[in-house]
């Protein structure tokens, strides 16, 4: 017979459980919103998702989670902190407490402020209209301001909002690791900027049929490991992986009839989410033992598969020639080298969606520097722009010519979402210091890689990433895999040293 | 301000509204896992769909629902009987009280044994062995029985059962109508089946390309009325319609690359259904009152756009040019006569789902007698293929060779659906008495559909028929529209005449 805290303990998880499988539900609706439902279907789609949202807060608000916790927290079963059952209180804990310290009319003064928001800075964006956003910029600052306060918080405003992306990173440890790499990136890019070597970009952007591209990545998806038995590959407008269940995993992408990498590398990105989601534990389903850990480490999956394999030159010893077979009229007389060169393509742009993998996180760092001083109030909204601006030509040593294609291109704010940009680079600070490790680790990689063999690389990020769950928070999971606290270094080895090659320096 | 009853009846509505939210998340999910999820999906969506619909239960038999019809019944509200309120609140009471009635333990063992009866059903007719079906064949004939007795009823314990699919219908008023149509339509098969002329087949079974199939079905459901801004058209393998949402109705089909009628007709009859779906008021999406009236008036929109219009000449007159361009292979030199002589081939065969739109009525009437009979106990289920195969000689001329075509070709009475045979053959009734009081109204009918034009039929459908939702019963309704009770003899006569025509007697 169970004693009484396991019986306290499975009452814990059944209850997390049905959340979860409200969430799933949520999911497939959210997926089939963007892929397949006919656009009239727009408002009672809101209207379901709407309701599961709120039975799924309801169920998590509900006291007795609180009760639970409070006794479990006392009991045997918190003791071992590595054990299941202490991962699960502890981020059921963190998961309970942020829910009911926000009062549900500050979360709905949020979601009404945001959804107008949106609209807005829609079309503040098409005019390059940064007063038509300004007024709304600053309700949303503020909201968050007092989101941050019910939240709580050490040292930063900052870390109440970033904990909800990348739970236990704190601004200072942010800072410290983004200031040094900012240093050398900032070098990096203008030493390539300057270099006279360039690619031959017509190459990628000849005449690639979409049924072809569609055939040739779902095959390198596969190829990679995405289980199609477990998943599927649709069309979308701005693609996403879903999770949504056990055995259920859906990645989209959009295809460019006359552009290669846009949907190739995206399948890669997110067959590397998917394949991260794959990888949980299924009998953890609806806990947090079972849920990845943060959006920088599902970020540090997608960009390993998509930049430290996918735009390899291992990757393409095998894929080339197919790539050949399956597009002769552009590819056929391409030599290996030219291809190569052509999707590794680096230069300052202004869009960061558009970036490559090296100046991307200039535009990431720019972000987090200007949102976490509009957030001490070291800058105010309406300076915005100019701080933009000057910022960005010191980073790219360009400068935008009007606010849609600086400070207005992003959705991120207009959404809330501030604390969510340095995921991004985390996540590929992250993936280049696992990805060194995997090296040590597997000494034949790139020779498995030029066979067509990616299960040597699955299995090991099976084994020492996706299959812990939650047990360990973002910062921890990368000292335990690694051995070495979080750097910037192995990531800028890794270009300086791919980079260098190409460019020649 | 509104009254005390009008505050009472805003709950219940707001109630049903929330039951109609979770059942069209339910609604989704069901047709991803027909169409699109991926089979390791399975287990977790049946576990989804489980928990919505056992939330759905718990909110609609919940007390209050019962406290609130109690008190609206005396309220005036309920006193105009085709007021929306006291159509609500009739229809409500209805759902309610068969909900409640049947005990919790009696849902749960119907559930168990069906889920059990289908695999052993599809082992049973695999190999065409009764004797393995027989004792759940037993079971589930004693627990509709249960069911039946719980549920209550005046005459016969099937007019409990057939009142789940067919409101208001009993035994006695289905076996008058049939009766006399049985008598009518054995004569008219054999005569059919004794005429000289026989179509050229081939015609429909050369090379039709599925590509081309799918946008020459799509092409036809938009044409007669079939909204795609608010639906879908998705592939599956038993077809089906599925009314999600408002604004969210999607159908399906099944191509067949060497077979014309098999993914047209399909797609006509579920566009059918889909236009009745899409013409249902929004405003009271959530209520009886914005609801389908029963399968057989479903059935009658489906078998009216399929068959009345779908296989009529003045429909191939507009239709056939378009076909012949569309696939020149098949069809450039094939003579109009010829084409519609094919696509209404008739002859007795075993397969009902097979059968043409004049005997197909005779497999229904064969099914509803033994059904019947069975739970009457005139029939034991063990005689069953004896008198299946006796009354399939009398009613068609020819005997299955053995059960797998015979009485075991049906997944219905595996699922426990006894009573809901009937309905097939209700609809074709239906809609012939609806088809022959649109001649009366409008006149140019044909010449109308011999040029493209559907919409007078669709917006006649529309105001008579789907803006009415639960307003009328039925049979009630057939009388409102047409002004006579329902009867066999508009469908005999349709029959008659068309295929008098093309049999030549």
């Amino acid at each position: 017979m169970p004693g009484k805290y396991e019986e306290l303990y499975d009452e814990l998880i059944k209850r997390n459980q049905e959340i979860a499988i409200i969430g799933s539900c949520a999911g497939l609706l959210g997926w089939d919103e963007r892929t397949y439902m006919p656009r009239s279907g727009a408002q009672a789609r809101a209207n379901q998702i709407a309701y599961l949202s709120g039975l799924a807060h309801q169920k998590f608000t509900d006291p007795k989670i609180g009760e639970l916790l409070k006794e479990l927290e006392q009991s045997p079963l918190a003791k071992d902190e590595l054990s299941d059952s202490a991962v699960n209180i502890r981020e059921i804990r963190d998961e309970y407490d942020k829910l009911i310290r926000v009062p549900q009319k500050l979360v709905e003064e949020i979601s009404h402020t945001t959804t107008m928001a949106q609209g807005i800075w829609t079309e503040a964006r098409a005019k390059s209209d940064f007063a038509k956003f300004l007024p709304w910029l600053e309700k949303i600052i503020k909201l968050e301001l007092q989101l941050a306060n019910c939240l709580g918080y050490k040292k930063e405003a900052y870390d109440a909002l970033l904990d909800n992306y990348e739970p236990g990173s704190t601004y200072e440890s942010v800072v410290k690791v983004f200031a040094e790499f900012r240093k050398e990136l900032v070098d990096l890019v203008a030493t390539i900027k300057d270099s006279k070597r360039k690619p031959d970009l017509s190459i990628i952007e000849r005449e690639y049929p979409v049924d072809r591209q569609a055939i040739f990545g779902q095959a390198a998806a596969d190829a990679i490991g995405f289980d199609f038995a477990s998943g599927r590959l649709d069309v979308t407008t701005h693609p996403f992986c879903s999770g949504i269940s056990p055995g259920d995993t859906r990645i989209t992408t959009r295809y460019s009839p006359r552009h290669f990498s846009q949907a190739f590398f995206g399948i890669l990105h997110e067959a590397g989410h998917g394949i991260y989601d794959q990888g949980l534990d299924k009998g953890h389903f609806g806990t947090p033992r079972g849920h990845s850990v943060s959006l920088g480490i599902h970020e540090s999956q997608s960009r390993m598969w998509e930049n430290f394999v996918g735009r390899s030159k291992p990757f393409w010893k095998h894929f080339l020639p197919l790539a050949q077979k399956t597009f002769p009229e552009a590819l056929k007389s391409v030599a290996f080298d030219d291809f190569y060169f052509a999707i590794n393509d680096v230069r300052p742009s202004y869009i960061r969606v558009e970036a490559d993998e090296v100046s991307y996180n200039l535009h990431i760092l720019l972000r987090f520097e200007l949102e976490s001083a509009l957030l001490k109030g070291d800058l105010s909204a309406a300076d915005l722009p100019g701080a933009w601006n000057e910022k960005f030509e010191q980073f790219f040593g360009i400068a935008p010519k009007n606010d849609a294609e600086g400070c207005l291109q992003d959705v991120h704010w207009s959404c809330g979402y501030i604390g969510y940009f340095p995921t991004y680079t985390l996540g590929n600070l992250y993936a280049a210091q696992f990805f060194a490790k995997v090296r040590e680790d597997i000494k034949d990689l790139d020779r498995q890689f030029a066979v067509g063999n990616f299960s040597g690389l699955k299995t090991w990020l099976n084994k020492n990433i996706h299959t812990h769950g939650k047990k360990y928070r973002a910062q921890k999971l990368v000292q335990v895999v690694t051995g070495q606290p979080l750097s910037h270094k192995p990531l800028i080895s890794y270009l300086r040293t791919k980079y260098g090659e190409l460019y020649g320096f």
